[in-house]
């Protein structure tokens, strides 16, 4: 474990001092990379990449990542589902950084497959407790004022195996259900002044195009709030597997409540207790009652790397930790890194954009000393929730549930480097 | 032309009211769709998607855009070069929205084609007037601190075909040689000061590992500033074509000078005048003079929609009007929009993140009559300084130049929707 002497975060000058010894230094008086002769080809060795003309302009028109990088990709769990048009393929957070998730990489959670739409074909209508019905086609929906936010997605199973114990070996596993897009699209509010909502009108229900139908009931202040009818990611339209060409955004909220496909929203004056707010995306207590219509995401935060898939390949020495935090009701304030297990706490480094409800990602630049350590990242939002153990959520909710686990994840270190899946009570 | 009599932007309330005309209303008393039956058969006829299961998640580990999208690509110019390893592919800037440029669509400028490396044969070497020469692998660069940065990448020649006059007929060929990404890497200075520069060391010369080995002079200044070694593009490793698996990132500064596939920086006492800084990248004025090291990009802006790529399809009533800007010196304050050539100008609506030296986006929401329109965009910048028309650049600096045409792009609409590239004088 680290130096419990010193858990402060190491100076800029230390840090500097360490991390000098990574570049390997050339003999004083020896010229360029003379010194280096004898012992690294990459340098005495001419490279073909120096030689050869690479690849001219007209090989991509739509660029895909390096073949050196064909190892980044989404990963799903066979025996999760039955089909895979009912699954899940995980975001490989372990390889990312950064706030922003690559639209070919962003998790996707399907009830009955992607459905392929021909936007020319796709209707939104919005009826119900309403002065003016009204049926609108994309084209009608680009003519509105826009609006653009950075948001996380996160399905509410997110880390869902992990309520009776570590299970899996991988934050692309255990957190991969989330990512975070710059999104464009028109308010949701926009549409429903346009209808005019009656004064009875107290919630939506927001129903998706593909063979599921998916539907949620939505309460209207949050409609009303910062939900979203988005046609963008990250600049581009939606991908197929997002919704394309039309999804609502409800910021902060579990990721099933952002129905995709959107083509039909009814107001009402009650919720419409539907399979997915009742059979699923519930949670079920001890005593066998259930949570219901918990919508927020709770703050969380983990340690994308080092962790299982990104082991530590080079010795002691500088080390960079780093990770995400999150929280549904806005914010990041602060995250503490644990090298022990949570004996000791260190603040760790927030760096990049701070947006409302979306991903910050967090470094802690450590000397590790090449002791085994319990990595934990901790994460605390801008209202002041503090994410919870493991132990904490099991003894308020005990082990039935699915969704909701915001705990603090443990990841062990071996002296060689290698990550582990453990928990520490 | 619009009404001159009212160049204020229209109300909310008088907007939301046009566009409510946008929407197709029911028949009062009519329920739901039905009042539609007759009419579309995208409502009265049951669609596929809502029929059949969609793909699985096995599907796509690395995710594809909509087939429905294919022709959001980037393209090229047959005539622009002999080859194509030293060509331009663009950004489709008329089909996105948002600042972030998806990795697969962003511009990509080569002088000997993309090089292809293996990251485990990379390495970077720093010599010169310092203290200690250091060669790092990549893992050693993952070892250091690491810093996120949104920014703006744009080749000094974007818009260099316009100088004489209107040319091209779209702004994917006259601005897409930018693009905008959320980069992940090391500061500069971190291996700068490991290196130890010497008081006599001014300069920094950067190259790349490819074929052509590109190299620029840069002031320590700069390079102590705000330059970066980025290694993520959007969350995920560099694309090939961006420098994979390790670029400069110089914010501001034309894209020439954001050396890719970066193997080499040199410290010196002065710069060393080579082809891409005297023979290329200078401004050769009327008088036969060239102006030198003109490395900031100025601020620009250009509406993306409409443009002629992206003409108005859906006749009079409420238009989103918008576009992009930017400046090398920082954050845009305002961009001001005319529908009639710059005789009244509106403010537009600057929305989505403001980061320094990044691309801004703005919107005009107008309410067009039908009318023949002639769009103008013009950005003002933190510094105050204002985006000059091309009359301005003019007789400032001739028409012999290639690079920094930063002036106020015209788009004529006609009242059948069509969009040109024009000049007015």
């Amino acid at each position: 474990m680290t130096d419990k002497t010193n858990p402060a975060n190491p100076s800029r000058r230390a840090l500097l001092r360490g991390a000098a010894l990574t570049g390997t230094a050339l003999a004083a008086g020896a010229a360029g990379g003379r010194a280096m002769a004898a012992a690294d080809p990459a340098i005495t060795e001419i490279q073909d990449w120096n030689r050869y003309l690479g690849a001219g302009v007209d090989a991509a028109p739509y660029g895909m990542p390096s073949p050196h990088e064909a190892h980044v990709v989404r990963r799903g769990v066979s025996w999760l589902t039955a089909e895979n048009t009912s699954s899940i393929n995980f975001t490989p957070l372990h390889e990312l950084d950064g706030i922003i998730t690559p639209n070919g990489l962003c998790f996707e959670r399907h009830h009955a497959g992607a459905a392929e739409i021909e936007p020319s074909m796709h209707r939104l209508m919005i009826h119900g407790l309403v002065d003016t019905p009204l049926v609108f086609t994309m084209q009608d929906i680009l003519r509105m004022p826009r609006v653009n936010k950075v948001y996380f997605l996160e399905c509410a199973a997110n880390s869902g195996m992990e309520w009776r114990g570590a299970q899996l070996n991988g934050c692309q596993f255990t957190h991969g259900m989330v990512h975070c897009v710059h999104y464009t699209g028109v308010k949701l509010s926009t549409i429903l002044e346009m209808a005019g909502v009656r004064t009875t009108g107290k919630w939506i229900l927001p129903e998706g195009a593909d063979a599921s139908h998916m539907t949620r009931s939505i309460p209207i202040e949050k409609a009303m709030d910062d939900c979203m009818l988005a046609f963008r990611m990250n600049g581009e339209a939606l991908r197929t597997e997002q919704g394309h060409p039309l999804r609502l955004v409800v910021p902060g909220w579990e990721g099933n409540m952002w129905v995709k496909w959107l083509r039909r929203i009814k107001v009402g004056d009650e919720p419409w207790h539907h399979r997915e707010e009742t059979s699923k995306y519930t949670d079920l207590l001890e005593d066998g009652r259930a949570r219901r219509f918990t919508w927020e995401q709770e703050v969380k935060s983990v340690i994308t790397s080092p962790s299982p898939q990104a082991p530590i390949a080079h010795g002691k020495g500088p080390l960079v930790v780093t990770g995400l935090a999150w929280s549904g009701y806005g914010t990041i304030k602060r995250v503490d890194v644990s090298l022990d297990g949570g004996r000791n706490w260190r603040t760790a480094r927030l760096d990049g954009p701070s947006h409302d409800k979306a991903l910050h990602r967090f470094y802690a630049d450590v000397d590790w000393d090449g002791r085994e350590m319990f990595l934990m990242s901790r994460a605390i939002d801008e209202k002041g929730f503090v994410q919870p153990t493991k132990d904490q959520l099991r003894a308020a909710r005990g082990v039935n549930s699915i969704y909701h686990n915001n705990g603090i994840q443990t990841w062990h270190v071996s002296t060689d480097g290698t990550v582990e899946n453990v928990e520490i009570s």
